[in-house]
């Protein structure tokens, strides 16, 4: 086999098969093929695209190139969540726990954020004391005898992926269906789970900033899943707006446990508490009405944040931040962002929100940027709301004062204010079922 | 200027500037771009095409990345003439002497072969002292006083094509006509001619396999021409069948001494007169037809055989050969090539006559390979003749005994015999005109 070959195959519109896939995937990672036929491979194949075959095979190839999580020792169906990413997004946090109080075993490996959008670990880092560098081991023994554990990746998992993204960041060859999703499904897959449901958030703070993009990331997705034995269900959800109140690593943990409180944001607990009864009805314990309520009822009784504190003290973090935010690291700056007309929001860029919370010292510019945990922006008004001439919109922390004028300019223009009231959008647009049918 | 960016814009099909391509043709050159991302741009070039005025700045930036060859001392338009590449192609080596004859300069400097398709200074240089390392100055020197003088490239000529094609080489990024033609014409406009005739062979024996793609080719091409101010035309020809009965580099040089002698085989007399004709009438000295006239004139009164003499000895070689074909190296072994049924010949697969001729020791595999001058195949038989049962197609000629059943074997695929006659197709096929219409 040549990789010439499979370039001009793949140039010309043909079907790639799987050992041709599996030849260029290996050799790739071996060195032994270039990365200049990679990157013609992959503009091809950017442009030619890639059918549901192809992707599941793609994706395989490329889970089966680094490390398997087993998790076949933890008893039940272990339900994975994926987000593809937003700004405020911290429904994980929200719905492990709920899941776990309602009796089905958390193995969740999550990422660090990187550029706008936030990271789970990153989150729970900001918890004094919390321990997210588990060994596979210690990470399944958790789950074991709590039924819940978080942790950072651990292992080499899909090293194929990491490479050909690289590759492909440089190669203007991101931005493809068949490639987006094959490079997550690889990491599902390898992380072990045995269902998974995804958060594919569409709008200005997402990657995806259509809908019918979304939809179609999503159903390429589930198919993959399907494709590879792995149940996967895929919920489409707003992100153009911030999910909740707070943009940063310790605001969002409060938020966290106001919403296993019941005192959460409205936006934030419709989407965590559907994600979780996805999962929950994913695993099989009931239908959606049912699930659904069984969510309402862990947090209401206040098992959900019971299995918080539990999860929080099982990894060494100070599990007393549940009933005392003043244990989170304090900013040293904190300056109100105030509203310069009267109006209402009409519109957030809420890409260039997560800009502002990053230069604030809440995210990573590069992966060695060292983050500010107590860093980010506090909103008392979103999109929709009236704002009056002279009012806070939100309150922005930092470390750094130096950087709270760039921050500024940055929230300026990205709210947007009318004089026109503007309705809400629906947070849930649509749901993708384990056969990839759209259910809006 | 970003490299990423200019890939993104070609990737969804927008036109680049001449400062982008200028950006990355210099840049590239310079090591400052990497090889993968050239060959992602290469392969969004060859799937999302260039248009006319992108094909003709990326000629005329490959044009001046390196030397130009400036014929501006020599009195005259200089009328290169160049030929995409064929099996048997010894058009340069009649037309060229013919053309000085006729009191136009020729300074023509030709290639070296690879693969399948021999090169008019291997030729040249089997016969015995014929030198075609000049410098620029000889080579100039040499046209001012005899009127004619033929050289291996001197100089960096288009280092920048140089690199791109080995790169699209080992990417499958070759076979894209806006590429290939401006990788052809960005030499031809560093080699400093006013006017160029171009010979864009079509069929079996050529880089380009079919009539249109040949069509569009020399089209392609004429523009770049016209766009870059170096007027241009094209005659597209066959070769579907080896031009004349020689294949190999002495064997072609007696065959071009027939040829002056009248003595030569019909197909290559008539491509080599038409071309010649066509330089001619693009020096503006007369028309078609005064042309054509002129031609035969200077065959049949000994004219172009003396100018080709007086080239050989110019540059060192012994004229003698023209009179006396022992003097070329002698092959050691001989062995006729036996038609095993009676039949007419009904199709030559002509590339693979070229790769008999390059076994046999006529051609090179890789750069480093060394010629053997006296290997090659003289054929007896073509397309559309009669043969019988234990007659000789063509005798096979080398120094290398161990390579003959290798080349018989190739030549017993490549010569196809039916029972029924086989009319020959006509060897000019179309004439393109310096604004690029089409003449057939």
């Amino acid at each position: 086999m040549r990789m010439y070959e499979i370039i001009e195959k793949k140039r010309d519109g043909f079907e790639l098969s799987l050992d041709e896939i599996n030849f260029f995937i290996t050799e790739y990672c071996n060195n032994s093929i270039p990365d200049y036929q990679a990157a013609a491979l992959l503009m091809a194949i950017f442009l030619r695209g890639m059918n549901e075959r192809e992707t599941a095979d793609l994706t395989n190839v490329m889970a089966n190139s680094g490390d398997r999580i087993d998790l076949s020792s933890i008893a039940g169906i272990k339900v994975d969540k994926h987000s593809t990413g937003g700004v405020g997004d911290k429904t994980t946090l929200i719905l492990a726990p709920i899941v776990a109080a309602c009796g089905i075993p958390v193995a969740k490996m999550s990422g660090r954020g990187l550029g706008h959008t936030g990271g789970t670990i990153d989150k729970l880092e900001s918890i004094p004391g919390f321990n997210t560098s588990l060994s596979t081991e210690q990470f399944i023994d958790n789950v074991k005898s709590i039924g819940i554990s978080i942790a950072g990746q651990t292992g080499n998992l899909a090293p194929a992926d990491k490479k050909l993204y690289a590759l492909r960041d440089v190669t203007a060859t991101v931005n493809n269906t068949s490639l987006i999703a094959s490079s997550i499904m690889s990491k599902k897959l390898a992380s072990g789970a045995d269902r998974i449901v995804l958060d594919v958030k569409t709008g200005s703070g997402a990657f995806m900033k259509t809908f019918e993009d979304s939809v179609e990331l999503a159903k390429t997705m589930v198919k993959i899943g399907k494709n590879t034995g792995r149940k996967t269900i895929a919920v489409v959800t707003d992100m153009d707006i911030p999910l909740g109140f707070a943009v940063g690593n310790s605001l969002e943990i409060i938020e966290v446990i106001d919403t296993l409180k019941s005192k959460g944001p409205e936006d934030l607990k419709v989407v965590s508490f559907e994600l979780a009864a996805r999962m929950l009805e994913l695993s099989g314990i009931g239908n959606i009405d049912e699930c659904r309520a069984r969510v309402s009822n862990a947090v209401e009784s206040g098992k959900a944040l019971s299995k918080f504190a539990e999860l929080i003290e099982n990894q060494g973090g100070n599990k007393d931040v549940i009933n005392d935010s003043t244990l989170f690291p304090q900013p040293a700056y904190k300056l109100d962002f105030i509203c310069e007309k009267p109006g209402y929001i009409q519109f957030m860029k809420t890409d260039q929100i997560g800009i502002a919370s990053l230069v604030l010292g809440a995210g990573r510019e590069t992966k060695e940027s060292k983050i500010d945990y107590s860093a980010g922006i506090m909103f008392n008004k979103k999109t929709g709301d009236r704002v009056e001439a002279g009012e806070s919109v939100a309150v922005l922390y930092t470390n750094r004062e130096e950087t709270l004028l760039h921050a500024v300019s940055l929230l300026k223009e990205a709210v947007v204010i009318s004089e026109l009231p503007h309705e809400r959008k629906p947070l849930i647009l649509a749901y993708i079922d384990s056969e990839g049918n759209i259910k809006k």
